[in-house]
């Protein structure tokens, strides 16, 4: 195992709350541990095109508290070819990068587990993402702010729902994942949550919209946008048509989801995975996303930090049945 | 002039945050000056069904800092016929009010001009929209809470159009009026701002987006819902087809505008003119909207206090041009 | 096993931000499972007082979202005496009540253990307390708005020290724990933390202080109120004789972090362990306190969830030595 | 009138949110209008050790959200002596500067003006101040988001104050002025508000505090710690001593009123008032500070524009008296 002289850092995919806070912990622990870092901005592409930048401890001062990414990050259609990948190894051995840390999500984690199979440079990968959608980590940075969002969000709605006793059908991010619709739709106290892991029964929904409390009129129906329904707008239109009489609203909360100040779960998650990536690729660790479960660091394989797999609790969806008797 | 026993105080039209506190401050100053206070629940469309309670100081606790209105709101059809506010009279007598207090915008002072010409009853209103489309006062209730909350959107927002280089176009309310586009254009520094009040030339907005810096490729643009273009998607629609190669996404605020904790003026503002409401009532006016203009409370006739009045400030159109330079 | 028909639920100690969420839990499960509900006002006192009533599930709509406690809390002097305990369980008995459900912390749970092993009667508790001082969970409810509530006012209090290059000393709650004090200080990136835990090293903490960056004048320390030194204004007073040329504040930030909307996380949390605990008394649990540990529902006898045990990991502390590099 | 091709810009005495959304707009407009900019660091102070450096549209990017000063700010002994002066004019003689900004208070201008009256140079000035006390300007930039900061903090202790019927002496910023306390006392539903303005009779206060609804007993009274009586924690002593039964608690928000995000108002506010100066500037006006005055653009010599002038609204103190009822 030969020493690591410089740790290039990236992030790629969607943004999400607590990145900056992941890099600043990544830069200044490699400093603390004597190491080089090098910032490489907009993910994969600036890679391959070279957009490389020394950094040291000032870099990221005052980033802790901020939404974004300060490294930029894009998708990059050329990284999924073998001769763009060979560009972005060229790159980082003309810069004199030894070791990666990849800050991102699921299609983050595919590329540097063939990046880090075909070239020898040790990679290792931060979760980084709002949909907390990823084996290996009880959580993603991101996701607690994501959902604070969301439930400042539904508050306010839900404000309008009571004055005018409305139905609202909020759309929440979660494309291929309910557990952002999980978690807000418990907490803003939804009479229903509509999730793409379950297959969704539209005549079940409105029966529960109906024989819900009959005092009360206002109701909030949480909706992941990856529903098999077809997201909240068509759930909204069989409510309507089942129930012209209701005053019933859509609301897409939309990009508002990804920024903000990360919440201090995110920022202390980022930190510590940030300075846990660097002792990792120190000890000789590659290929391996590094998480906390049960509130210990954890390294996972690339190939099983995927998506998709993350089951849904089912007392969850009860506790939704309950709480909204 | 005969001595006011009983105030009325209802909430009508879309609900607006400080609503509370402006009812709070109705019911506690007509209780300091030794007047009863009935409270009327969902607008005039309550008035005429008689939902009808009487309001005490306890009433009133613990609700200056709540979005939306305790005494609820809706629309009514039936109060725009003869009939109906005849019905709505009678509740009145019988509940022995005799005198109201409206909170709302520009319908509901139509409603109230009309009822308040048609029957021997005071009624002064007070202005309960996010809207600020209103003459006879500097500012609206609700309207500064309104743009706080679209800044906090935005700056979230711009978290990701950083990192991503992104265009967005965000819409915000104003079917009528560009003041919410107006003020948080400049507050969030966007790029340009689209309102209805002045014809919207795509090519000009076009040219900004593209002469605008060459150093920043992300850019933000405001745009009032209703702008005579047809609304975000539709500015989207174009800025898209012009600049393939940038990557650009809408987004609509929507509801969450209306909700929230209200903003401290926005409680000041209800506060002092929900006491002015009582004692203008006490003096013998009636027909008259109570504002604040230039930090004194003023008297406008209901028929003055209609929307579509308001002009934009040309000086503010000139600031987000220096601005994004 | 005689089947509970009336559960009486309270909440005691210092208000926790979710303990209206957890009440609302407690209500509406009860309420599902056929079972009624009596809420205690005022905690121990109000229970030894007879401040009972009925709820049902309107009693607890729209609190979800709410600080505080709808049921209040107090400090009882006659329940630390068996005739104070014994006029409670007359009143319980008079009014019905079959079984208990204690929202609260350390000191709550003391006088429920010494309760339930003096009476026949079933008593349950809840977390409830922004300390997260508690054995048998892995937060409790309150904590994590609590963080939150923290580094937003430090983020706002960073923004002066950077414009005036001040060195900012901040008081953070926890008499008996650091545990406030050391997730806040990782997440606001602070330069050094003081916890009860460790022995304060005045020396070398300033060390820290003047041998760290050169090239930033501004630094803040996070102090939990119950540290050796004697607090905030303690430390400060040695930082300024130390260093004279430094601008040195010191802040007290107080009952605030108490208050407030609680977070996403806190309202999934009271309403996960509101719900158990319900099913818990159902099935026979008593003198247990319902938490939650590696996202399972645990339960812990009540003499072993009291606080003071709570470890710090370690290497929290030297995260904040590596990341204030 | 010799044209200005180089504007210095810098920021003064206390910092106050809003003060980079006015950075942003001189240097912004500058460049609109052909003129340079120099910001200038850490006020007069630096101005004298010749803390230069060109600006351009860059720098000021991504700042408008921000709370602090991105130019810091200072304290200046050496700018009260007739040398001190001299050192800065020749500072800004080397460095090109021929026009100034400065942002900051009543302490900011004595200096502009003394400077403004010994140099042959044009000083106008921008009111950046938490605590709203200048003539010639209806409010001050900061001044908004530091009550909304306040409201924010008291809407979090009332939750703590409902729950345990506390009584809490909260003590907010403004050491000459009450204009904080005033505002956010009505705002927050203060059973009483404590003004330097007026002189405090303790025994009224008490009267009030104890004659007011007996069904409450949670109340808020907020001080300014400028008021007669000696601050919040002198009131609370006195409260204790008078009524031995009340749990009466002490809270002084401090720091955090100058912090965070500046509200959407001052930004707007300081982005008009940015542009206005320079193009005063451009038109020849010195020695001035420019402010907005009923929504219209003002100029008010800088003799003028001091402290300790703005009265109270009387109104607004019996505004708190018929609320709290």
């Amino acid at each position: 195992m030969t020493q690591i002289k410089n740790i290039g850092v990236f992030t790629s995919g969607g943004d999400a709350p607590g990145m900056n806070a992941a890099i600043r912990a990544v830069v200044r622990s490699a400093i603390y541990y004597g190491i080089n870092v090098t910032g490489i901005r907009r993910g994969y592409e600036g890679m391959i095109n070279g957009e490389f930048f020394a950094m040291d401890r000032k870099s990221v001062s005052n980033i802790i508290q901020r939404g974004g990414t300060i490294l930029k990050t894009a998708r990059s259609e050329q990284f999924r070819t073998p001769e763009g990948r060979k560009l972005a190894y060229d790159q980082l051995k003309k810069h004199g990068v030894d070791a990666l840390v990849a800050i991102g999500g699921d299609g983050t984690f595919t590329g540097a587990h063939i990046f880090g199979e075909e070239f020898d440079i040790p990679v290792v990968g931060l979760p980084g993402t709002i949909d907390n959608d990823l084996l290996g980590t009880d959580f993603t940075i991101g996701y607690d702010t994501a959902i604070n969002t969301v439930i400042d969000a539904v508050d306010k709605i839900r404000d309008t729902a009571e004055s005018h006793d409305r139905v609202f059908i909020v759309e929440v991010m979660g494309r291929d994942s309910g557990l952002i619709a999980l978690r807000t739709g418990i907490a803003s106290g939804a009479e229903a949550i509509v999730i793409p892991e379950s297959k969704t029964n539209i005549d079940a929904l409105c029966e529960r919209l109906e024989h819900g409390r009959k005092d009360k009129l206002s109701k909030i129906v949480i909706v992941a946008e990856g529903d098999d329904v077809g997201g909240a707008f068509e759930i909204g239109r069989h409510v309507k048509e089942r129930f012209p009489h209701y005053d019933t609203r859509v609301s897409i909360l939309g990009h508002i989801q990804r920024g903000g100040r990360p919440s201090c779960m995110d920022r202390v998650l980022a930190s510590r995975v940030g300075v846990a990536a660097v002792e990792a690729l120190k000890d000789g660790h590659r290929n391996e996303m590094i998480g906390v479960i049960h509130n210990e660091i954890s390294y996972t394989p690339f190939e099983h930090a995927c998506k998709h797999n993350v089951e849904i609790n089912p007392n969850f969806l009860k506790l939704v049945e309950i709480l909204a008797i």
